[in-house]
């Protein structure tokens, strides 16, 4: 189908994701399928422009794809945002960033959902896998109890946290290190020792499962478990962080990137059109 | 002076560190007396019982000293608190904990401070050195900016991470890494491959400049720095906030070591004394 799509348009499409590694673009495929699915009638068809849908820059050396699909006015999901970067690199070689994130909307207070893998050689790349708090640990430890306590995601921290190629990853950026929950997989995965054959393999049998096992706590507590109780005050606040949140998480990430990879015209249009999105 | 008090009174005092490694001890000796001068008559004498003070347990394998000193009523400091506690193990060797922390109070929202070094083996002990934020860092960006990018606190942690031997540790407790700022210092120092005399070293000529640097940052820009605006409402919470903070971290990190090595008896006594003074 996605080969039909191709000729048809002359353009990959969002879910082709023609330049990711076999086992990222399988896992993210089963990711979002999974979350689609789940949610159904609760997202609304994705409205991007065809031209932020899929772009690439002057020289063919950078494409990218963007899918965007708000939640249904009664649903608690403000909205879904799955992307893919792919850069030629002037070394040789290629940079691919796929991501999948679900932001709330202030209706619930249950966290976001972060997923994101950024490869830039055949043998190491970083992997980020987060439930996002949306609420300050501290003031409320009830809040830790539930998601994160509860929920045992410590345990699935803990599966790769044991594989000798993975280690800790600290973004450069004092933000994005502000915005992860205390059981968050913000690692780095090194198999430069031992080839490629073996960072495949590490996705494939256990970066999968726990993405997989994130997804199903993240779907069944915060999106369709039980409804939690949101008071006035609160949904202000709420509005207000996840406003700093969705705007600061996507100028970081993508606003930092698309610059150096399309230029500052198409990286314009396309921040433009999330951020009105938003 | 300190082997005179000791005779006078049969133990230790505090600031005698009779259990930590050389450079620990001396480490500690020059960041609680920078404090103590620095802040002077802001800070009220120790008052607590001579039996919480200093105390042991019935064989006389355990033994710690606490110092509790408050703030007075026109300081932004609530109260100061070192402790060491040592304990034979029953493997030999022992387990040394050596802390600092200042709690501020809500006249101020600026960041607390804590110091802590976790040693069970001469080749290896935990280091923890941070500037504990006091408000949710994602709705509040100026914060970020004003105690943790513009501070550089960033460029101490990477002096340590670039030690070979100086590795990530994440502790046990989801609510104590919810507690750290972007910038802190969670980490393992591990010369087990080097040997007893690396790690002091390191202890030498890398930690002990870098907690230096990070008190004087926080001393200048915390405590002695320009006068924060707090609103009432915000004093409100932050009341709550460094209640819950305060409680928790006593209980985790004290009240879960004293039972196993003085018993419940003397674990309650001390909890109890602290409790009241908080």
């Amino acid at each position: 189908a996605s080969t039909v799509s191709q000729m048809d348009s002359g353009r990959p499409r969002f879910m082709d994701f023609p330049y990711a590694s076999p086992p990222i673009k399988d896992l993210m495929i089963d990711l979002i399928s999974t979350v689609e699915s789940s949610l159904d009638s609760l997202l609304l068809p994705c409205t991007l422009p065809q031209d932020v849908q899929y772009f690439q820059n002057q020289s063919g050396t950078a494409h990218a794809s963007l899918l965007l699909r708000s939640g249904s006015p009664s649903s608690t999901i403000d909205f879904i945002l799955g992307s893919w970067l792919h850069c030629e690199l002037p070394t040789g070689g290629a940079l691919n960033i796929t991501s999948f994130s679900s932001y709330m909307n202030n209706s619930t207070d249950a966290p976001h959902l972060v997923i994101e893998f950024i490869q830039s050689s055949p043998t190491s790349l970083v992997l980020i896998l987060d439930l996002p708090p949306r609420k300050d640990l501290i003031l409320h430890p009830e809040y830790l109890k539930t998601f994160y306590e509860d929920s045992e995601l410590e345990k699935q921290r803990q599966v790769l946290d044991k594989i000798p190629e993975v280690q800790p990853y600290v973004s450069p950026s004092l933000y994005i290190r502000s915005v992860f929950s205390p059981t968050a997989i913000v690692v780095k995965v090194d198999t430069s020792e031992s080839g490629g054959d073996k960072l495949e393999e590490i996705l494939r049998d256990e970066v999968s499962n726990v993405a997989k096992q994130v997804l199903g706590i993240w779907l069944e507590l915060c999106v369709l478990g039980g409804k939690r109780d949101v008071g006035d005050d609160e949904k202000v606040w709420l509005k207000k962080r996840d406003s700093l949140f969705k705007s600061k998480s996507i100028e970081t990430d993508i606003g930092s990137t698309l610059p150096r990879m399309f230029g500052q015209e198409i990286t314009d249009r396309v921040l433009g059109v999330l951020q009105a999105s938003l």
